[in-house]
């Protein structure tokens, strides 16, 4: 079972016709989930999420009281935690559900705090265990993560760019067979090889790593009226 | 001396009211570097930078004529290199150009890969020394960076939020004095603790650790019409 996850980060940074694309998802059967305000947005979209998570602080009253009569499981988390929203919701899809792929959207854009508590969820021990199977996708990027080993990595139809993120301390990182190569690299702490390309005669390259969580980031650029809105 | 720096990212992530008052800035005698299109986005917003630095391939050529030709310091960079445009433009304006404290507007939003190398740019060691003098401010978050020691954190008015991020392994990182308190924290990766407020009674907080280099996001919410565009 597929699902997919929307947070509260700000609609600006949707994927363009996110709506539309998530609609069809609903209809075909996948899973659906709201964290904290993306419950609400998810509803106003005209889908009732499966499961609600979150202390849904910033809903007023008649809003919480929408989702609490729609939405078949809502969870609700207390602000002074150990695990964040997002924690609880890897945890819930993952253990509760057996989802076996989730799509994660809303998590960028607005407060910086809350974006880097997303993208670095994987640095975290206790939720490596769920990296391989999430992505996170936004207006321009998508990203996938990565424990330990040989990866093929191929290239994802509109995005011509990539960057490598080891998101923890690294060793031996290797990116063979793409336009900018990297060999044998450690780190003791994150570093982002930005803007590398596919080769011209391939659609694929080899990551490596023996220690770590290492995002790939695919990226694509906005056109010029596309990025003055 | 003060300096602002304009990277290319995104408009709709830049401070509101940003334009108007760089030109205050400018008017006042401060120094202006633009990165790369950042350089093209300060000239048509009637600033003429002082420094600009890119490999510039992103503007057509009477754009970049048009940099040379305004411009007293233009500084070419090899898209295939060592140090970032972000990383040359520190070393230019702290070495160089001796400023004592440095804005970084453009850096947030777009594709995530640029994004996160302004954000870790100060977990990269030879970079540390420019921490201290250096913000990154966009729409919604002010990001300060601090390197090991004890630190009194004080408000800043109009951002009621803020996170702490460990960007490299820390020791015994302490938040003591505000509304969610940390003790004695040791991680070998990246973790944000985020949406943490000032105490009613007071506005300010101490931040300490042994070992690390530590970022302090001041963020703020958008209202929900700003929010939704």
């Amino acid at each position: 079972m597929k699902a997919y996850a929307l947070l509260g980060g700000p609609k600006i940074n949707w994927p363009q016709k996110m709506i539309t694309q998530l609609k069809a998802a609903h209809n075909a059967g996948n899973f659906f989930v709201g964290v904290d305000r993306g419950s609400l947005l998810l509803d106003e979209a005209g889908i009732v999420p499966d499961l609600a998570i979150g202390d849904f602080d910033s809903l007023k009253k008649q809003e919480l009281t929408s989702i609490e009569s729609q939405v078949a499981d809502v969870r609700y988390s207390s602000p002074i935690k150990d695990l964040t929203d997002s924690e609880l919701m890897l945890r819930a899809v993952f253990e509760d559900y057996h989802v076996n792929r989730l799509i994660v959207l809303g998590a960028t854009g607005g407060r910086l705090d809350h974006e880097l508590v997303n993208l670095f969820t994987f640095a975290q021990p206790g939720n490596k265990k769920w990296a391989a199977k999430t992505e996170i996708w936004d207006r321009q990027n998508l990203l996938r993560f990565y424990l330990p080993g040989k990866h093929q990595i191929n290239k994802i139809a509109t995005y011509p760019y990539f960057g490598i993120a080891n998101l923890t301390p690294c060793q031996n990182l290797n990116i063979a067979g793409a336009q900018y190569e990297l060999r044998h690299f450690s780190a003791g702490y994150p570093q982002v090889f930005a803007s590398n390309e596919f080769k011209h005669d391939t659609n694929e390259f080899e990551l490596s790593f023996d220690k770590g969580v290492v995002a790939v980031i695919f990226s694509k650029d906005l056109d010029r009226y596309q990025n003055i809105r």
